[in-house]
């Protein structure tokens, strides 16, 4: 029996994607070869790329919109450090808010090339809400923001207009939800939540705004350079490029990004409303900042834990525990998890 | 029928380990669970990534010498800044061998970060050989070099001694000769020849060389932070480690580098007779420098070209055209590749 998996990332990916990936990792698109023996530089690999790139661009609607999607390494972790240097000019500064544990490593590293203007914090508060009403300076070359924070489970509802460039980390809600996606001059997210496996990053970049900082970028932390060899600078990591273009196909088979915004709206409503009516539970993000993706939750009552989490396990249930700095639990309900399965956890919460 | 899989990067890997991934993709160690929706923080994870980078120490032999083995993202091209930025002090300077594509791309990132000393090239005969007999300045903080070049067909067969710290590019041919590597101060390697699928690169290096530059080294470019993690600072590339651990335990039950030496000789020594042999063929390397993973060869009579292509795409032999930048064929003979596809192809070689 398949598990009812609610991992905040690694996560839960479509089971017909799982499939044909194990198929591709023995023969592919009929080779006699493996996906991952062949070059990167054939042909079939180098459709997979471009399939990739091309549905990312379409599922965001910014085909034709002068963007580039581009598959990197090294996680969000190493966007913290590409987006200063491809963004901040030499002497210049980047607005950030700090949101949680992701934004502050995000801005720790932007400090290391210039100036950083913290606009906002909500550290004050164990991070459980998103900051509104604050003020981007109109000299910072870019604000930086967190769409959604797994630990806590606050998601941004809004994004602020800006003088300067509007980057945002979507790792764990990129394509969850419609957004105007072109308000943002740059995304980026890692694969493992929404996308594919870990071990892809998504960057997807307006081109004009590249190349404008008068700084040396290193060759492998330039967009500009991975753009221009449409990600293959390097050998890209080719199994996660090619389960991200399966989930992403996956996703356009579903209805693309409105029809999977229903559903995952659907999921996390009854998540809440049982959190909410439940006097045995309660949330522990601000209602307003609730995320659809990671649903964090408490227990009231502690000695009903031992119970509760040996009902969970008997059911199947994984991936369900808090992250350390909030306790009680977190079910994250990416897009790939069927409504069939927070109904069973639902039940339990019920019946507790 | 598979494929004789001649392919210089991503190669051939053991089918028995191609099938045990694949088998993974859809259950992983019986969890009902993917391999790849699980937390990389589980204990079924963590015990991939002790035993990947136990395996690496035990078979290179450096078990409880002062060394760690990392697992990290980005290819030798990241490590191409990693070692600068972790090695060289703050106005210090490096020494370098320019023996082709890999290593000029190596040195022209450590130039970003200080002085670079090439101390020999073979760019004057298009790299077909090692340079040898240079003098490695006494006060360069690190030596660098390529043991392997894989377009060339060169093959570094000694390592010189220096002062300084030395350190290699070992891409191509980690894990398929008999070293001392504990000659080594630092080692890296992408997978994605003889160790497992593109998406993870390995770096080994010794504890104590490490954080003496006085530079600050952004988070994910230090090996002291991912070393500190156990290669867990962020999520790593969790399906290429875990090939990258199968693919180690096949070379162990192989009987480890001693054993898989032997028959990466017999293998090369097999083409290069027949090379030599036989007037239709000619090697493209100088024959002292030699590569036992790649071998480069020409036809002495295009004309031929035609009627020989013809016979191994017949045969069922692929990714044997040589790189444009030497021509003629380029037959790498990783240590997953078995003699009796070598065989194959010399038989042909001996029918033209």
């Amino acid at each position: 029996m398949k598990k009812h998996n609610f991992s905040a990332g690694p996560c839960i990916l479509s089971q017909e994607v799982l499939e044909k990936a194990s198929k591709a990792v023995v023969n592919f698109n009929n080779l006699d070869l493996s996906l991952i023996e062949i070059s990167h530089r054939s042909a079939d690999f180098v459709a997979v790329m471009d399939n990739a790139t091309d549905l990312v661009l379409e599922l965001l609607n910014l085909k034709g919109k002068g963007y580039s999607a581009l598959f990197l390494q090294g996680g969000a972790s190493l966007e913290f450090l590409m987006v200063p240097y491809n963004l901040m000019k030499e002497g210049g500064k980047a607005a950030y808010t700090d949101t949680g544990a992701w934004s502050s490593k995000a801005l720790k590293e932007a400090k290391l090339l210039g100036e950083v203007d913290v606009v906002a914090s909500s550290k004050d508060k164990n991070y459980n809400y998103i900051p509104k009403g604050y003020t981007i300076p109109t000299d910072a070359d870019y604000f930086h923001c967190t769409s959604n924070n797994t630990i806590y489970g606050t998601q941004m509802k809004k994004f602020p207009k800006t003088d300067g460039l509007l980057v945002c980390d979507m790792s764990s809600d990129i394509f969850s939800r419609q957004l105007d996606f072109s308000q943002f001059d740059l995304i980026y997210a890692g694969a493992q939540k929404n996308m594919g496996p870990a071990g892809a990053t998504l960057v997807v970049v307006k081109d004009e705004i590249l190349g404008k900082t008068g700084r040396t970028i290193p060759s492998m932390l330039d967009y500009q350079i991975h753009s221009s060899k449409d990600s293959m600078f390097n050998t890209p990591p080719v199994f996660a490029v090619y389960v991200s273009m399966l989930t992403l196909e996956w996703l356009k088979e579903q209805g693309g990004i409105s029809a999977i915004e229903k559903l995952n709206i659907a999921k996390a409503a009854l998540l809440y409303n049982e959190i909410d009516r439940n006097p045995l539970f309660e949330g522990s993000a601000a209602e307003e900042d609730r995320s659809d993706m990671n649903v964090t939750f408490l227990l009231t009552d502690e000695t009903k834990k031992d119970t509760f989490d040996k009902m969970w396990k008997e059911a199947g249930i994984s991936g369900i525990n808090g992250h350390r700095s909030v306790g009680g639990y977190r079910a994250s309900i990416y897009n790939a998890m069927p409504i069939e399965s927070v109904q069973v956890l639902v039940d339990l919460m019920k019946k507790l």
